[in-house]
């Protein structure tokens, strides 16, 4: 099977490597994107001394991709001067659904092929070492809480704010998964009857607060505005790309654009709306937000911290703070490592 | 002070005596409600094999109602031929806000006379057992989770539905309390921009879907009949008594009226949409409905479980029963046993 996969290796991007220290123990974190992937090796997280980040070849079988990661793992051990003995844990981050118990990545939309893909079997087969998966927002949320903006609290709750709007909960310093490993999918929950589509619904938080949300509901006041001869630099943008996105928005906003700010103040109100349902039902001591929230910063997180002001029970409102995520383009790296880390505490517990 | 506190003997309502075994250790239970108290007593929760009950005196200071409170389980103990040093644990249940690790009861709006009331220490002082306190809607869940609608699971919620709605979470297996002791405030979570009051917010959740937000919008929707000349039998009640309350739209419903079978038709949608979010959130196996959804049953279940199964991400609505609390009656007694079983715990664990 090995022999029908192209080779990634052509396009490697970078190898960062912070530590040459060779530990005897290592952690390795493979962080499986819809648009790229890396594997890193630490011996001290959050630090990372190797990294070999590539684009997710979507268009190649699960095996494929899997081999790839394998051989990009070998390598860097060899690099390294380390063998697979040397590999203490390894953590997978993957979109959701996933079931982190067996760990099995099952049908993650960024990655349409893959079905019930039995990675940590395939991952532990090779080197020997025990593998635990999870998925992304939840594993964001554990990097956030040891490493980044989480720490010295003990309820916790990530947000990331991408195309989508994941969560992710840390609840008496635990990571909370629910029944099915479904807990905080906070981007489902409707906040209007009818609205911008996110998650399959009209009206949900990742339709009005998600980059994908900001975008749809960005394109549709565009032509609004264009329909009623009301100028705003995203007529342009949308009539040469046929679509605009939530940095167009960003970027049309840093230009004084109008109605970009209004788009901006509309997405700060409703994560503001989704994060008081959250105060109000979890009373976390912190909200950290990442993806585009660290780029929007208080664009978005001022009005959102108006909101919860205005909505939540005052020492709730009192108690949390909401903040950026604090881990920036690290967090993949971190979040996989973690992980791990988590894995290893919840086998060393039980 | 005490020969200033009037008795409250006269109003004992009842003893039950469920076991006459004498045991070595036992644990008892306070229930201090707005309009009731209950005292008991049990070796083996839930099981209670003495019991009084006595009315609230809201009118008399709070140290002369817990005068009355240590009156009787004194002559509980006595009447059972126990001693102090026969108690393990007592376990007292009041509404927020209250602290339970400094067992302080704060200002519960049901005691408006009650502030800063250190009731934990003032048990201990008396019966030298430790003292455990915890908020009515916790301590629901608890005995819910324990001895009724949520045993065998794992992550479970306990919704409250009286004059306010309240809620309990039971996350892996244990009581989720918050940051300052706040979470589960699902009465205050706004469901709409504008609607019935409840909780001091127009559009929450207890303005919707609580038994004082069901009154309240069936005075509105009365006076809107009796303007129009629309004929339902609350018009009488409006008139009669200058109120209506959620029994008796319950009543009328009973009895066939629209208007009230529209209105609870309203607060089961409500209620719906109220534990749609918290099943895309927290991914519970199930969720138990106490208070007035017992008298309901399915005239407001129903209608919730299908706006969940409308509303939820698909697999966490398949693994989550919607279903009415079993404790019945009896849950207030269960629930002030459970927050002692619950401190024990937490004690031995800590």
């Amino acid at each position: 099977m090995k022999e029908r996969c192209p080779s990634n290796t052509a396009v490697i991007k970078g190898i960062s490597e912070a530590f040459l220290a060779m530990p005897q123990k290592i952690i390795a974190g493979v962080d499986i994107g819809g648009t790229k992937m890396a594997v890193v090796l630490s011996s001290a997280p959050p630090q990372v001394f190797a990294r070999v980040a590539f684009p997710t070849r979507t268009e190649w079988k699960p095996e494929c991709v899997i081999a790839e990661i394998i051989r990009t793992l070998k390598e860097l051990l060899e690099k390294h001067g380390l063998t697979y003995s040397d590999i203490e844990a390894i953590g997978v981050s993957c979109g959701s659904p996933l079931d982190p118990v067996r760990g099995i990545i099952q049908t993650p939309p960024n990655l349409p092929t893959w079905v019930d893909v039995p990675i940590c079997e395939l991952l532990t087969n090779e080197f020997h070492a025990p593998c635990y998966l999870e998925n992304d927002a939840n594993a964001g949320a554990l990097a956030e809480f040891h490493f980044g903006a989480g720490r010295a609290t003990r309820n916790f709750i990530f947000l990331t704010m991408g195309t989508g709007l994941g969560a992710g909960f840390v609840l008496d310093g635990r990571l909370y998964r629910g029944t099915t490993y479904s807990a905080g999918e906070v981007g489902h929950v409707r906040l209007t009857p009818t609205g911008p589509l996110g998650y399959g619904k009209h009206g949900s938080v990742e339709g009005w607060a998600s980059g994908g949300g900001i975008g749809l509901l960005a394109e549709e006041r565009v032509r609004e505005a264009i329909a009623h001869g009301v100028g705003t630099k995203l007529a342009a943008v949308l009539q040469t790309h046929s679509r605009v996105t939530a940095k167009d928005v960003a970027d049309a906003m840093a230009a004084g654009d109008a109605l970009a700010t209004e788009l901006m103040g509309i997405a700060g109100e409703k994560l503001g709306e989704t994060i008081a349902i959250l105060v109000d039902l979890l009373n976390p001591e912190c909200v950290a937000i990442g993806g585009l929230a660290l780029r929007l910063g208080d664009t978005v997180l001022a009005p959102a911290r108006a909101v919860v002001q205005r909505e939540c029970l005052p020492p709730s409102a009192a108690a949390c703070r909401i903040i950026p995520a604090q881990l920036g383009e690290s967090i993949g790296d971190v979040a996989a490592l973690c992980i791990a880390l988590e894995g290893k505490r919840q086998a060393s517990s039980a």
